[in-house]
């Protein structure tokens, strides 16, 4: 059995974290599936999904971290091209990935209780995004 | 056909890798599926799922790296509110993420010969940790 | 139901990126799945998965960046025991992945119009990959 789904997400620019927790864990029920996986992807090049402590702190750390390893700057190929001042973005986004699947089971998504489905807007503007999720299984 | 467990695994504390190759490729046995996917799944926002050449220099290598490139520090913000010593911990275990999904064929991985399935600790104390497999397939 | 397939890539040696998705979409096509995901993995510890905008400039930042985090060195523990010269190759797979999922929907991939699935050779010479393609759905 497969139920798919997709949301909208504005966000607010770089290092805009969404918790989207409670978003997947309705999909997860309208599907029915009492057993499976639920998978979560990012359209686009410049946004990433994962899991993380949802609390402030770590929300600060996170793109804090992700700007100090890959940070911006002039000097990458993508910026000598297009002149767009979002080549951390992209290379951001695809250190951390487009996606994340977790299980599901009884109905429920299982996460630990500090452990949320996050969004992260890697993009230097506000964007309109669109997530999809799938949900397979029994 | 969908078929799921979930296995229990004591870590010795920061940086302690697990090979979970065997356990991975028994619960693929006994799912009889012989074609689809299997999915690990570190439930907890300290710990990661992924693969490597496990053997005793890169068992080293791979910790140090992520210590060195998100290095313990009482700066984070995640310290600030918490105190509890572990920031660094979340971040290493968002980038390198909680999951895995691994082709099945024949009923068996889909591996090369130096690519083991591993869990990595990245808290700072010993923790019992809750693995979930799910098998996908026909 | 599930499809499975693999293909063949010989690459140029470190940091060579390949852009399979219109090799992947090939397969979603002969799978005759209209609502899924589709995987992609890549066999052996020394490659990653993921995707990119796949352009020039990123083609060159991406490895670059991978090379700046995780630098050629003999002082990795993988050198010392193994003097094969490729540690960072090993370490720059593992933080990336060897796996990427991504929704099917109405039988195409559901990607950004700058979202590219890519190939990437870690190991320092050139190499002949297996990536497996497996499409689960309806």
């Amino acid at each position: 059995m497969t139920h798919q789904e997709s949301l909208s997400l504005s966000t607010t620019g770089h290092g805009a974290m969404n918790d989207l927790t409670a978003l997947v864990q309705q999909a997860v029920g309208r599907s029915k599936i009492n057993a499976g996986i639920a998978h979560v992807f990012a359209v686009g090049s410049t946004a990433a999904i994962g899991v993380i402590e949802f609390e402030p702190g770590l929300r600060k750390d996170l793109p804090e971290t992700l700007d100090r390893l890959m940070p911006p700057s002039r000097a990458y190929g993508h910026e000598q091209t297009w002149h767009d001042g979002n080549g951390h973005s992209h290379l951001q986004a695809t250190m951390l990935g487009p996606s994340l699947s977790v299980p599901v089971t009884g109905g429920k998504l299982v996460l630990g209780t500090w452990q949320q489905i996050f969004h992260l807007e890697c993009d230097i503007h506000p964007r309109d995004r669109t997530i999809v999720i799938t949900i397979h299984g029994d």
